[in-house]
């Protein structure tokens, strides 16, 4: 912190509260504060409704519903200092601590601690293995009701229910299960669509297991595939396997995605490959640290990240995305996903 | 807008943006901002992910991943204004838009669209209201599945399938499933904890269908239910009553939570009702406006809250806490939830 230029930050996000603490609070809207200083003040501001039995390695201090929960917590902040502010805090909180006049200066700080969650400890790498298995079987068991003639909402529901019925806590993200044109739209809102023969079929789903994620992609086709179908996706299959290849402790995260990207484009696909290749993850779907072609942060053992390439032509109806999670291992990586990735045709119904 | 001196503005949460443009778009941690100006140069900063096919009567600036989306936004906002600030928005973005000197002054500006949207027209009242129905029908299907053994975390997840299976897009919030001492803490966190005979059984849970949230509580007890607990119940019911009886266009928010309050007090029991009687509730389970001692607000026809006294006895056990929905009518107010509010016992496995 004090490198950073930050002797003092508030932390909001309840997944860093659990890394720091051990333990998971969900306050919902209301506010719960871990202020850190390096002079070892350290405080959790926190609603009433939210009682601990056990230590937490700092010391508490309540509100309740009718008292300012920002004006306690300023009371704590050395207003002639600069204060790290939590990059997830909502605006209501942070407008009336800067109302307050608590802090010389308002900096991004969650940099501190997204760096440290990003590496993984063996424990960790351990339940994300499991939560990948088990995403793998719960694919097995979902592209079979493709065949069924499921709209996009009863398979979204199914999904879901599978995650509920295997000790999975929730769904990592709104699952998409898109067909066709849906699933050349890489974040379409699933609705009432059917499949029909031809149709390409995004399934992109993933849960929380002990409280880490998995996170998975597979394009299987209905009845049968179009050649344009089947040259779009080798492509996505061969850029995703050299973004795997990439991996290794030292390169660069961009590295990753260009080794994507750059096949992709010499292919003549490059303008329809609209988003980043993937994202670190772990207690939360979304972490830290893109595998983008903008972020030149050096890759470590143990970190965690999506490679989910794809391209989406909407004109024709055609969407492919294969995504697998890596841990960055001392000569490469650790695949966690081991659902085939060959081409699959399932029957029409 | 001009009225509370906010003649810009920023909206960042997907449910204001579907109130105001008809479209659910969900962005995950990528920006989304409405941009609201009174002189009528209004824009939506929209991620390139999220192609839109039909027109939301605003304007929109895409930028892709490798962009500052914040940059982009910024050059929209008058510099010496004052605008306001969705109180949602992660301070990643809000930080960075001061930095960019982006306004001459930031004001929470969510209260002008939270009061528009605390009222629900005809149409959103009837989807609360078959929302509520058919939370009922789960709460009928959750109970006898107490008798069954099930843990805090398989009732969890049971009750997590129930709404997965009845067209909801997912539940309101986390599903509260809590047994003996466990319901007696208002937030605990579900775990592996079976019921035992003379436990209560506090059963808080909701869903989110055609859009709109549910949100219903009601206590049973295993095998048997002591004198004390009995007291309690019948206390926590009475109360609960009183606050619907206090409903009504014209009466303040506090005149709701003072009935319920005063006469748990005037029982003997005030210190242990340990939180606000309710709050306002539709496309979101928390929404602004809560019914507690220290909101004043005038009630107003179409209002929808939940009333949910409680009474928490940590060292007995014995947790009692009783929610329905009610809108706000002319003369009083509609109760949304009809599973009966007596004692139940249900007996053991």
């Amino acid at each position: 912190m004090e490198e950073q230029g930050m002797p003092q930050m508030i932390i909001s996000d309840p997944p860093t509260i659990y890394y720091l603490t051990g333990k998971w609070i969900h306050p919902g809207e209301r506010m719960l504060a871990l202020y850190l200083n390096v002079n070892g003040n350290h405080k959790l501001v926190i609603n009433k409704l939210f009682p601990q039995e056990k230590d937490l390695g700092v010391e508490l201090v309540w509100y309740d519903d009718v008292e300012d929960a920002v004006e306690i917590l300023s009371q704590f902040v050395e207003k002639d200092k600069p204060i790290g502010i939590d990059k997830v805090w909502p605006a209501r909180f942070l407008l009336r601590l800067q109302e307050l006049g608590a802090g010389s200066k308002f900096l991004n700080g969650s940099m501190i601690v997204d760096y440290v969650r990003m590496v993984k400890d063996e424990h960790e790498q351990q339940l994300m293995r499991e939560a990948s298995l088990a995403n793998d079987k719960i694919m097995e068991e979902l592209i079979p009701l493709v065949v069924k003639g499921y709209t996009e909402n009863e398979l979204n529901a199914k999904v879901r229910e599978m995650y509920a019925a295997t000790g999975h806590s929730g769904v990592s993200f709104d699952p998409i299960t898109a067909y066709g044109k849906s699933g050349a739209d890489p974040h379409h809102v699933t609705d009432d669509t059917k499949g029909k023969r031809g149709d390409s079929v995004v399934l992109d789903i993933g849960g929380i297991l002990n409280d880490y994620c998995s996170d998975m992609t597979r394009t299987v086709f209905i009845g049968e595939v179009s050649d344009k179908a089947r040259e779009v996706y080798e492509i996505v299959k061969e850029a995703q396997q050299r973004g795997i290849d990439a991996v290794k402790p030292g390169a660069r995260m961009c590295d990753v995605d260009l080794a994507c990207r750059n096949y992709i484009t010499e292919k003549g696909y490059g303008e329809y490959f609209t988003h980043r290749t993937g994202h670190s993850i772990g207690m939360e779907d979304h972490e830290y640290g893109d595998v983008s072609s903008v972020n030149e942060d050096i890759i470590q053992v143990g970190q965690v990240f999506s490679i989910e390439p794809g391209i989406y032509l909407m004109d024709e109806g055609i969407g492919v995305r294969i995504e697998d999670l890596v841990i960055v291992t001392e000569d490469g990586c650790e695949v966690l996903n081991h659902f085939t990735k060959d081409l699959i045709v399932v029957p029409e119904e």
